[in-house]
């Protein structure tokens, strides 16, 4: 070893023993004759300390040398500190150089190596190997690996086994775009790379492996959004001989033990909700529940008023149209928030009708802290009504409701935006507070508009419920699956389903699915093939590891979280790929480019 | 849950209790009113017992239409069995079963899911899910993963992070070929997949990550031998600050982790070899040292008669021109073989003179147990001469010396091929003894008559010893590099190098190897540009983590350590990939096939 301690370890312990250090200069100051150097590690920062008359000469100029990120050795005598800085682990010390040595120089850095630094993000993506020797970053890597570690601990705890799957494996049309490997060995061939190992894990139930896991490398070729990447990390389980509730547990088990070690957080059971009621009280199939806010419809005869009150009149002006034409109105109430002012409001209206959330305008009620009720539809409904809203909304005084209408799935969906972003500018969605939620009972199908057929929500290996078996033939729609996320804060961190284990239902899966029988036969022939030999009642879940650890870290996007991510457009910009590739190896592969 | 306990746990001590268990079927026996049902799962075999008159009548009907591999769940008391079996764990007890019921059924297996199957390797790979069903397959891979899990452990506790480096690279024409991906969002550009994630863990030195470690998937598409699949697993390493003594300490430790918490074996510390000697002794850089056998080279002098007994008449008849001829002369003395008849010498000729290994033919001498010796050169060299040979061999009475001669290079190749036969005709190869050494000193480059140029003799990155810097202007083939193998029982385990970190001899490094400057650039440039910022020292190793599987398993092919293996052409005969993909997915990615 080039060094006998690292730059976070030495304390006041250690006082009057000589130790080497190796490390990168994190700053110099070179003040009367007295030179300070922090050198930075991995481990910390440690100061060394250089005086002319005390240190010898040739360290001193070898020090008025150095730069940032120059790497040096340096050797000395650990010393307590006259000003000792409690900010630092190692503040109460410093090393007094006998010998410095440099292993190498560096360039000025293009950006500062600082937990606040200088640089964009174009920058340091170029320049990731300096993006990660901030600390910042590095420790979310660090705990990347600690997440790693306690997975696999409890799994292994729990006798499942680790098996790694192919990554070179087989297209399928189903589900997002594959990746594709031309096969010098088999012209005109093509391996695909998973896009999650769902059939051989299934297979290896089938091989009676019981309980198996795998944190394992998966590939979608998707145009991406922010937190998308092209390849990405699960942490992909599967288990025999169990029903739904045992997955729920043994990986409700797993996120208990990750937050308590990693975070010393003991967390109390996750509540459950159907998808049904999700959609219902937060329009969204994975919502924030660190708040309430919940959805609230107001019934047509609410909207003008109660039925026991139909003495009272309940238009001012004219009826409202937009709420008479409406499938669905539907509200939130927003405590303490009545003292939005007219600006505020403006801007909410803006944000749900921008085109991405498509609302075609937002109603408010302010319910006063004088206990009048204002609103921005006066002109059509009396303050009686008004208040019978507020009491359906469980307003109080101090409160602003806000209400939406229209077609019911889009009116959800627009109001669950606008609830997140309530939450937001209300301070509800603190970073360290996390609320976890089972949403269970997903539909098992999809219709899509644009084909005209049924797709799986989940996919097609999802077993419906037995009770809802008979609805398959006569309303497919209806029918729910033994499937189910887990949601926390809002973010859908795992998904997973009971699968079908009996070849028949498989096969009956793939015909509603639109496949043709050679279709089936030839993408998923080896599956119904491995279900004739006895495939036990099998199920699992996934979990997506880069956004548990970008949500254990507190962070939005999950790029912090991986080591050498893409950009946007799929490019690693610092190794500059993807890239042409030479016409030899084009024509080995037997593959010509052709631009469209 | 729908068992109580797995098929291998339940023992006396359970005796009285209720259970439910879940399996496979492995054998039926119906017997003048008795049923026994051997149940198998992951953990193990449990009996069952039927009986008419105590057994309800549907159990018994369900349990007379069960056939091999069934899928059942049968629930009863755990009793304590009138004829024990003491070769199963479980075989104290068995369960009187009160329910039985088919989870599923199951068609003949096309082979026996047993240790001693009937299933030929073809078949085996096409229903590889039936294969793992067989314990000594599963159990390969449930050492696979107890082998990550201790290599894990070991390195975690040394503080080294697992990071994980990018699947989707840059082509780079340097080594072996490399599978690429088109990219669908950068039309005509391709990702390739890593040969091994060499310059991504290099830049995580230069990122100051100190201590690297990942078990990582990588990829060559190479024509496939035996023993070579076009994904594999490496444990691969990378530390900063260290030397060459470092590495070899840190992973000698490794390997002794493994070899005790897997095997219970306390390895003593590993020999070390330059790859001189290794060459010169062995004639090979991974010798199999679990026997000695080592060459001895005879001096022209020597092949007459030794300089001092220049008085002895050295001929019997003529020279031997196939020795006088010959760069080298070389032999093994194979202790206890002078037994070996014509026949099996004729054999061993044969064996040498195959067209991979080349020889045009053996010379023998018996050194028989009654101290005369007996060649197949008797006719050109006297007693006296052969007796001077045995001495340089030491070679006793009862020995056989074999020897070969020709180009030095060819001829040690073809006598270590001879060397590993005769160990394992005469059982000196046992699977399990493991015999360690590192083999260090590798050469640098390696000179290739076909290209007429040197080429990195590990990869570009490899350091030479400072020692021979010089070289590198004056005689480029004598340079030693900071390079080493770890070889096991003369398998090639695990290699890896002091790393070049300076940027003008890396750059000095790649014009060596004719790259031009624009090509070093557009392939290397990310990383000479590291380079500029403060590298640290460092170096790594990384370990073929199927091949160490295998040692481990006592096999010799990789194969049966994975658990979806791909055939020599590269294809997973389960699913049938690799496969056409469809016309739209070519336009996408904007290629086509054209075939040659």
């Amino acid at each position: 070893m080039l060094r006998t301690n690292n730059c976070g370890e030495l304390r006041m312990a250690h006082i009057g023993a000589q130790a080497t250090l190796c490390g990168w200069v994190q700053t110099i100051r070179d003040k009367g004759g007295i030179i300070w150097i922090d050198l930075r590690d991995r481990y910390g920062v440690t100061q060394l300390i250089l005086e002319e008359g005390k240190t010898d000469e040739k360290s001193i100029q070898i020090a008025r040398q150095l730069g940032r990120e120059f790497v040096v050795k340096a050797t000395g005598n650990i010393a307590e500190r006259s000003a000792k800085n409690d900010k630092m682990p190692t503040g109460d010390i410093e090393i007094r150089v006998s010998s410095l040595q440099i292993l190498n120089t560096s360039e000025v850095p293009p950006f500062k190596i600082e937990d606040e630094t200088d640089g964009g993000d174009e920058i340091r993506m170029k320049y990731r190997y300096l993006d990660l020797r901030r600390n910042i970053v590095r420790k979310n890597l660090e705990l990347r690996h600690k997440m790693a570690r306690f997975t696999r601990n409890y799994l292994d705890n729990l006798d499942f086994i680790e098996v790694e799957t192919p990554v070179l494996i087989k297209s399928t049309p189903e589900g997002a775009r594959d990746f594709v490997v031309p096969s010098r060995m088999n012209e005109g061939q093509f391996y695909a790379l998973p896009q999650s190992p769902q059939t051989f894990k299934q297979l290896l139930m089938v091989a009676g492996f019981d309980k198996y896991y795998q944190i394992v490398k998966c590939f979608r070729d998707e145009d991406l959004r922010a937190d998308r990447q092209p390849e990405f990390t699960q942490i992909d389980c599967e288990m025999s001989f169990i029903e739904q509730e045992d997955i729920l547990n043994t990986f409700e088990g797993l996120t208990k033990h990750l937050f308590k070690q990693i975070k010393n957080l003991d967390l109390a059971d996750f509540p459950r909700m159907t998808y049904a009621e999700a959609m219902r009280t937060y329009g969204n199939d994975k919502p924030d529940t660190r708040f309430e806010m919940k959805f609230v419809e107001l019934k047509s005869n609410e909207i003008v008023l109660r039925t026991s009150e139909k003495h009272i009149s309940n238009l001012v002006g004219d009826t409202f149209p937009v709420f008479n034409d409406a499938e669905m109105v539907v509200g939130i109430c927003a405590k303490n928030a009545a003292n939005y002012t007219r600006k505020q409001l403006d801007e909410l209206t803006e944000f749900v009708k921008k085109p991405q959330i498509g609302a075609k305008g937002l109603v408010y009620v302010r319910y006063n802290e004088d206990g009048t009720l204002k609103s921005s539809v006066d002109k059509f409904f009396s303050e009686d009504v008004l208040k019978n809203w507020a009491e359906k909304m469980n307003a109080q005084k101090g409160d602003l409701m806000l209400i939406l209408s229209g077609e019911a799935n889009k009116v959800r969906k627009q109001l669950s935006e606008l609830r997140l972003e309530m939450g937001s500018q209300l301070g509800l969605r603190d970073k360290n507070t996390f609320s976890t939620l089972w949403v269970i009972d997903f539909p098992l199908l999809d219709w899509d508009e644009e084909s005209k057929r049924f797709h799986a929500m989940h996919h097609p290996f999802t077993s419906p419920k037995p009770e809802d078996l008979e609805l398959l033939q006569t309303n497919p729609a209806l029918v729910r699956a033994n499937a189910y996320d887990l949601v926390i804060n809002g973010v859908e961190v795992g998904g997973g389903s009971i699968r079908i284990f009996d070849k028949d239902l498989q096969a009956k899966m793939f015909a509603l699915l639109g496949f043709s029988k050679e279709d089936a036969e030839s993408q998923f022939g080896f599956l119904m093939n491995a279900f004739k030999y006895g495939a036990p009642p099998h199920g699992g879940i996934a979990f997506g590891f880069d956004r548990l650890c970008s949500l254990f870290g507190g962070a939005d996007s999950i790029r912090d979280f991986i080591a050498f991510p893409k950009n946007n457009a799929g490019r690693d910009v610092m190794i500059d790929s993807p890239s042409v590739i030479s016409d030899e190896q084009l024509k080995e592969l037997s593959i010509l480019v052709k631009k469209n």
